[in-house]
């Protein structure tokens, strides 16, 4: 059976390691704004808006929830291990919700305690948000930023969560796989990728049946596109849209995820349309190599440095140095991009149950990019490359 | 003919406006972060990542933008009036970004002036990112919390901004109505969604021709879905998700929208699978009375307050303020919510060229939940509601 959900012992083990980092800091409580570092902690994923949301993790005691109404039964839901709930109407609210959440932090007994907080202003901040810091309103307390106790928890996945990964890795490849199918000339990206998009996610609620739902608020629950890499705009990577239709010769470089209980897998591949040029074969080729340099080097106790420089080393000895714009990759989960990057300038040591994108590319201005973008899970004796997709030119000619 | 961008001297107007505000709070130049901002203030839309991307306005001289490498050539086709671009490979990299942003602003003569800031990290700070603040880089320089000055200047739309937004709303329109028409017991919400959005983003790009193309990562070109608002759920304003199909029986909230040169619409409706209820109906009703309330109240120089309070009034009337879990609406443009917020406690006055939603929502638990959006442009005279979209009961019953 496919995993497509986390044990609730896993947040309750994720609560207890959040305990003994607070005993180790001296801290009284953490307090969390960023909504995947919620979602992490207690399994509830919510839309982040101008309303402060928080989640207090205290050391000892209840895991108590303070924000808008509108997620009052939503966190009841999902999230078991969230004992305790204030809410307020909405924001800006006759009393600002800042000073409601000062207060209601003193009604649990942390008004002149030390609290860790990922960001100052006790809010994400987002959209049209304007307030004071928390620390204006509760002077007797300390604040600390601890952002970094959540992010340094998921740098390492457990066995569950590298089921979820795997499971969301499938169907991204059953959804690069209608990519490529439906790819063809003359056809506009936006109405391919949401083809793809259709039909994959179909397949999978399929397959998962009527317990699959999507977690996270944004894409399709299996998707595959191209983000605006066509043609002449394959070289600039984050290129988010192309008015054009899509044309024999084209360089495509795609993209493809899915959302399982939260997490996904990334799989990118590049396509060309029509029989391929010598230069583009060239180019196509001398990435394969540096990507395979790349996935040859991952392994535990290898510094992400040395894996980045691996595939630098073989854009130098082809030449191609002045057409790299990115490192080799970062780590894969929930989020788009996280904790470890695979830098040139990261000495950070790769360890089992990390996590982590391969995807050293090339991009010609003016001409086109050549990027594959893998995931790979670091193991105990190597690497696995969990997304299996075909790598090679010939499988990725798209007929013209 | 539809207008689809905004023209280049619609960004100097803005460049000019915050020249004079940097002017008035004696500031030698503007620091932003925030991708909304920096697109706003030029028209370069990028994908925010851990990579620091910054742009800066300076009280006089070159608007210059300071970022990763692969945003180089992006950036140059996008925005012209940026005249400048330093760019480092990747982060951390080496040398961290901070470090490499506080020397570009030495070079170009701030090291030791008045800096208006949006964020005191000197970086979104998203996705795994870590640095210290750039203040603590450059100890000359005096930054000031600045984030206000374009969130300021976007609350009031220009005349170009009220076109694009107008035409936004027209293909959100056309994708709700292939939602409705696709909306059948049996199906999965997130099939009939994709499909919607499939065959409304492929009319829009027909209509609109060769030169429209997505403008802001993420969601399709024109797109309608549920958000898990379905049944039981829909008592849930931001669902997110449900698993299992729609029924006969079930209350459906929706919501549509489009992107015309970044700029968006909102459209939500309350539609009914099936005969409705008498107690659907009774609720359905008192929504669409409270909606009509708010509706009369908008004008120039109403203030937020007042609106929300109308609708308040209305809930109370008919005994359902236990069911509001939220206020009347927020700014539309850019963002999902943006300011002003219709919110009785915002006394902030409305005035000619604001653009904001009206959605007085009613929330009962474990039945269902009623919402209407439509988005409203303040004029001189009055009000004018663009989503044009059937209100009624009988317009919005799904044979079943």
């Amino acid at each position: 059976m496919a995993r497509i959900s986390l044990s609730q012992s896993e947040f309750e083990k994720r609560i207890q390691r959040i305990r003994e980092e607070l005993a180790k800091r001296q801290l009284d409580a953490l307090y969390l704004t960023n909504g995947t570092s919620i979602f992490y902690v207690t399994g509830f994923a919510h839309i982040a808006t101008e309303r402060p949301a928080a989640l207090i993790v205290p050391l000892s005691g209840e895991l108590t929830f303070m924000g808008p109404v509108l997620e009052r039964d939503h966190i009841k839901e999902l999230a078991p291990v969230v004992k305790r709930i204030f809410t307020y109407l909405d924001y800006p609210g006759e009393k600002h919700p800042i000073d409601l959440i000062a207060t209601w932090l003193s009604e649990i007994g942390l008004a002149d305690k030390a609290i860790g907080i990922d960001n100052p202003l006790g809010a994400s901040g987002v959209q049209g948000y304007a307030g004071p810091q928390i620390s204006d309103k509760l002077p007797q307390a300390s604040f600390t930023r601890a952002k970094d106790i959540v992010e340094n928890m998921r740098v390492i996945k457990s066995e569950e969560e590298i089921a979820v990964i795997k499971e969301a890795s499938r169907w991204g490849t059953v959804a690069h796989r209608y990519l490529q199918k439906f790819t063809k000339p003359g056809l506009w990206e936006v109405e391919i990728s949401l083809r793809a998009a259709l039909e994959a996610s179909k397949e999978m609620k399929k397959k998962l049946g009527r317990k699959y739902k999507k977690t996270i608020w944004g894409d399709a629950p299996a998707r595959a596109g191209f983000r605006g890499q066509v043609g002449e705009h394959s070289a600039v990577p984050h290129s988010i849209s192309i008015g054009r239709e899509i044309r024999k010769g084209d360089v495509l470089v795609t993209g493809a995820s899915s959302d399982v209980a939260g997490y996904k897998a990334e799989l990118e591949r590049t396509m060309i349309v029509g029989k391929p040029s010598e230069k583009q074969k060239k180019y196509f080729e001398i990435m394969v190599k540096m990507q395979d340099a790349a996935l040859r080097t991952f392994g535990p106790d290898v510094k992400c440095s040395d894996v980045d420089k691996a595939q630098i080393e073989v854009a130098r000895k082809y030449g191609v140095t002045e057409y790299l714009l990115h490192h080799t990759g970062h780590g894969v989960g929930l989020e788009g991009h996280e904790r470890p990057f695979v830098d040139q300038g990261n000495d950070e040591f790769l360890k089992p149950g990390m996590v982590v994108s391969c995807e050293p590319g090339i991009y010609v201005p003016g001409f086109a990019g050549f990027r594959h973008s893998d995931t790979v899970v670091i193991t105990k004796d190597g690497a696995e490359r969990i997304t299996l997709y075909p790598r090679d030119l010939k499988s990725l000619t798209i007929p013209a």
